[in-house]
């Protein structure tokens, strides 16, 4: 009788709701304006015969790494990140190793690397969501060999200080650090290319959030040469579609498209998180696309009510720490104004009958 | 210092020779003709805002799964085949498991299953590559768990009896095994649903091939619902991009554009083997969208005399038992008057001093 292995079957499956996400989509950190007309257009130009061939990834990986200001050899584009952690996990990882994740985090991060067999260690975020630097420190034994950090988190919105994830680096190499740049376009600040000092450090980026092409599926992995030559062995040489790759380098030449979206999120980030003061309603401070805010037992309807005037936030209570917590994620202004006003309204409806106990358990 | 894992470092690296691929591609197995019309034009209908959108597979599959009349518990789309390879290894294989690989083969089996650990044991097939099917029946033993068998197969065209097929899957309980039926297509039978009886049966399809939808990277792996179910544990819900999704029911609604395309491979096939009998080159049966013959000392020439006349052609003969053959695509039949036109002019060139060797060294 054929069995999964221990470790498939010890794995809860993840669902993300993906069914039914009618109205405006504030529960996945997509980039809700659509990607740049540029990828449109180049989109539109693909002929039959195009899409027939096989993708040819080495052209556009030199495209990308000349815009990250790295070399060819230095990067791989990849099914998303998603896939950049399975490679990951494929060349570094043993049943039995440790891997350690900073939680509440990108549950993908646990079960890819909790599928291969290893022991996955949760180190908890400090108060407030602040990064946990000496707990991880503490926690890097000779066994580690994965440690997997978002740099903005998510869903927290929470940083890690540049400096305290070089340490975690320099005092852990015999593992492979992924530090994951998802949100790295609405922070600024990156490690790229520390990994010429640190040969363990893998970045991370992506084109599912600030570039609006999260349907493409494109990421990118970058470290080491010699590190990214191993990942490539575990990978299929047409891991990424053809469509991504002919509407890629357009996505790079429109980045004025990417800055003036990148623009209204912050603008919005920061009056929603003015909006939730007011509301007395406790969030923290984000440096991504998207702000956590805690509702207690508010939770459930607030949800509703926010989905009954055609917004679509999400419910993140089930992360570790995160009880009563909503992620929303921001737009356009336009969209931040239509999400304040149902925002209030919705409080508005709320507040009268249980916004007092909220906020004594939701600090 | 960060060291990848011996079975990786162990590992070949798959670098198929994708730079500089001009002319007419008889090289990769693709469709030559591209995608169906219907096909473009839903790609070209897509939105920006679908384009930003994260991929939902599920309504897609169930699409699928009706025209294969089969449940859509079970299959799940993938990243093309290789992605399908892919999780069975994760779902299933241990370090130290033996994996059972026809030989010669589909060279990502061997890649994927040796990567994670496992033991790759390699079956020979019969004189004229013919199914092994007593060698591998025999090969079989506690430690099996996966078996990878491309029927067709590739390189070679050669089919295996399908009451053989059943018969090693039945004498492998424990072990998963992969019917790899990407050229379907062009053989017309198949072995799905047959999971439904022996639970330890995956069959693979791949849009990538006659549908000459390559470029997309959309493949499906169907099995038994609960083993279908482990394979999602490990898989990532973005798995297959959204414009695949979006395009794939419009290929599967002009069948007519598909069967138009394998008749006319078909009878190319059979004009490319008659042309082969005539110029007395050693060619094996194909049930697949190519065909497989020995040129011994002349196969480089013939490679550059065909590249030169602007028809690419694949070398295999660093594949097992393969020296000196080239595989060569079938395409429409205006490509295969081309492909033939070509073949004489190049035979006829090289026949004076070189083809009476060749034919004493390559039967």
């Amino acid at each position: 009788m054929l069995r999964a292995r221990n470790a498939v079957l010890n794995l809860p499956t993840y669902r993300p709701p993906l069914a039914g996400r009618d109205g405006l989509r504030l529960d996945f950190n997509e980039n809700t304006a659509g990607c740049s007309p540029r990828v449109l257009a180049r989109l539109r130009e693909l002929t039959a015969e195009e899409i027939a061939r096989y993708p040819e990834r080495e052209s556009v990986e030199a495209v990308v790494a000349s815009h990250l200001e790295i070399e060819p050899g230095e990067l791989l584009l990849t099914n998303g990140i998603d896939e950049a952690i399975h490679l990951l996990c494929g060349t570094f990882l043993e049943p039995g190793d440790d891997v350690l994740i900073v939680v509440p985090t990108f549950a993908m991060y646990e079960i890819l690397t909790a599928a291969t067999g290893a022991n996955v260690i949760f180190v908890p975020a400090e108060e407030g969501f602040r990064f946990p630097t000496s707990k991880l420190l503490a926690s890097i034994t000779a066994r580690t060999r994965l440690i997997a950090i978002a740099n903005p988190n998510n869903p927290t919105g929470a940083v890690a200080d540049q400096a305290d994830l070089l340490e975690i680096a320099r005092r852990a190499p015999q593992a492979a650090m992924l530090l994951d740049e998802a949100y790295f376009e609405f922070y600024g600040k990156t490690l790229m290319p520390s990994w010429r000092d640190l040969p363990n450090l893998f970045v991370a980026r992506t084109f599912s959030k600030a570039y609006g092409m999260a349907g493409l599926r494109v990421g990118v992995l970058a470290g080491n040469p010699g590190q990214i030559s191993m990942v490539l062995r575990v990978s299929s040489p047409y891991n990424v579609n053809g469509v991504a790759l002919a509407c890629l380098p357009e996505a790079l030449l429109d980045g004025e498209y990417v800055r003036n979206y990148v623009r209204e999120v912050r603008q919005g980030r920061e009056e929603l998180q003015q909006a939730f003061r007011r509301w007395s309603i406790p969030c923290w401070p984000s440096e991504a696309n998207f702000v956590l805010a805690s509702f207690g037992e508010l939770k459930n309807a607030f949800v509703e009510s926010m989905r009954a005037r055609g917004i679509l936030v999400r419910d993140r209570s089930c992360d570790y720490g995160c009880d009563g917590c909503i992620r929303v994620t921001l737009g356009t202004l336009a969209q931040t104004a239509r999400l304040l006003q149902a925002l209030d309204e919705t409080l508005a409806g709320l507040r009268a009958n249980a916004l007092g106990a909220t906020e004594g358990a939701a600090r």
